[in-house]
């Protein structure tokens, strides 16, 4: 196969999700699995309440799977804390083995692709994956703490309170939604520095990963019922499907993106839509992959982006690069 | 297998390593690839020099393995720095799909393990492993700004400027070290949360992975030239020989450490030892490997270490996490 377009032989055999009060008032909100309606989790930090999402939503998962935490051959996980400490410390009490990965809110597909590859290479006969993002966290981390009362520019998007957890196993029958295929994705930089505008700053790492992984297997939007990125917003997902259309091949009748899924634009006061490596993780694992179980869709793909950039990188005048997973999953 | 430990069919078929002025002083300076007097690498902030280490660390392990940019299927890279940044910036002129990655200074070990994963399931003919840290950019992020002055304790490491390239394929004959199997490591918590002994701090996940690939693989320590741990220090390495001394499985005379052996401890002022992302690397890709091809040495386990707190989580009160990664090379 060509450079990062890789063959999968894996299924997500369970998964679950843990959101904050705004998710579950949101038009997604009945299918999420766990809810705190203080977004604390009974901690005492907003990054132990993030920690405590994740332990729960893997809990969920594992038994959901009918399986034990020494049963996970591997874990994969991650968040959008500096060090990652997120998953480190909230799933340390598994003993699970443990591969920390960083692809900002890409996250989730970057762990279902390394999940799927050591499950068909036949070096984890079961992995799991776990990723997350809490909208307190990361506002005093990436912007502000809540106290200041920043205001929000209108291409700015809400960072959502939620952990997505995901048992990948090579088992792909019964209620597993197969992995059929990835592309792990290409960083590019459309040159975009206001860190308020991340849609606009990833949507040209979607189209990339898009159109390589079309031109490499032959595939076209048609065969898909839906085509999902993961936290591009209105503004991201615009600009995503004008230059898709710029490249001859439209998307825009079967896009969706989970970070316009997510909140209700009139009624929530979210700006561009969701994001967060918990958006995307939340949304598959709640709302997109039991509609695969049920066959409402039949093949679908998953497409998160991720900005890659810090805060340290964008006061040194960086630009923001990005990059984009994909994940093909059949139902 | 058991739980995390693996087989694999991959070698590291080529390395390169750069590094700043203080290591290119010490007692493995002669065996490093690119230095730089300045520590600069003709950059403006100690964040973008440590990005420019890992390219041309990269462009160099790429030209010694005869291949280019476009064979490399998947791309392992990570580092210390803040939403693993060095990584992002200084690799994105390549356009090799990229799977960003965490371990503190586990990782690159963890990049070994899942290029080697890769390579093995037939989801990449090549991948490459990079990793780095700078002392700089480090110490600001971690500590206090070096024009701070601030004192260093007893057991304090120095993060090691440098970074470390890997080139891993499927065939593992010629000049190429084995990649045999491997040990995902499962986080452990010592219960230490003084920030200026990670040495200690780490010392506990070393014996944990150790003990697991020694039990399930029926291996013993007399089967190898050489255990290589990252950069545990003077202060770790001797609570880790303790440790194996009490679980009956001394390891002593065999043992080495690559924050030991990378600076001169009389002369070089370091304190307990090097490390960081770079320390392990850069040790494996100048030192250890060829010594594994000459065949000094023939077999080797590599164990590079993390503590997987942030410097926040160490101000909210918690203890710090670590884990420890095993690659068994082969020469």
């Amino acid at each position: 196969m060509a450079q990062g377009i890789v063959r999968l032989r894996a299924g997500i055999c369970a998964a679950a999700s843990a959101v904050g009060k705004k998710e579950s008032e949101g038009p997604l909100g009945a299918f999420f699995d766990i809810t705190d309606p203080t977004d604390r989790y009974d901690q005492k930090t907003w990054e132990a309440s993030e920690s405590e999402m994740q332990r729960r939503a893997l809990a969920l998962a594992i038994k959901r799977a009918e399986k034990k935490p020494t049963d996970v051959d591997i874990l994969f996980a991650g968040d959008l804390l500096n060090q990652c400490v997120a998953s480190a410390y909230g799933l340390l009490e598994y003993g699970i083995p443990y591969c920390g990965i960083y692809g900002a809110c890409s996250t989730s597909a970057e762990g279902l692709l390394l999940a799927s590859m050591a499950v068909t290479g036949g070096c984890a006969e079961w992995a799991a994956v776990v990723t997350s993002s809490h909208y307190c966290a990361a506002e005093r981390q990436y912007r502000t703490p809540l106290e200041y009362g920043a205001q929000r520019s209108p291409t700015a998007q809400w960072t959502v309170t939620g952990a997505g957890a995901f048992i990948v196993g090579g088992d792909t029958g019964g209620k597993c939604v197969r992995v059929s295929r990835g592309a792990v994705g290409i960083p590019r930089d459309s040159g975009v520095t206001d860190t308020t505008n991340m849609g606009g700053a990833m949507a040209g790492a979607a189209a990339d990963t898009l159109l390589r992984f079309f031109r490499e297997t032959g595939e076209s939007p048609s065969a898909y019922d839906r085509i999902v990125t993961g936290d591009l917003g209105y503004e991201g997902g615009a600009i995503l499907c004008d230059l898709m259309n710029g490249a001859g091949i439209p998307i825009r009748d079967r896009y969706a993106d989970c970070g316009q899924l997510i909140y209700d634009r009139e009624k929530q006061d979210v700006h561009a839509g969701g994001s967060g490596c918990g958006c995307a993780a939340v949304t598959l694992a709640g709302y997109l992959l039991p509609r695969l179980q049920k066959r409402i869709d039949r093949r679908i793909l998953f497409l998160p982006t991720g900005a890659m950039m810090s805060p340290d990188s964008v006061k040194q005048g960086r630009t923001i690069p990005a990059v984009a997973h994909l994940v093909e999953l059949e139902g």
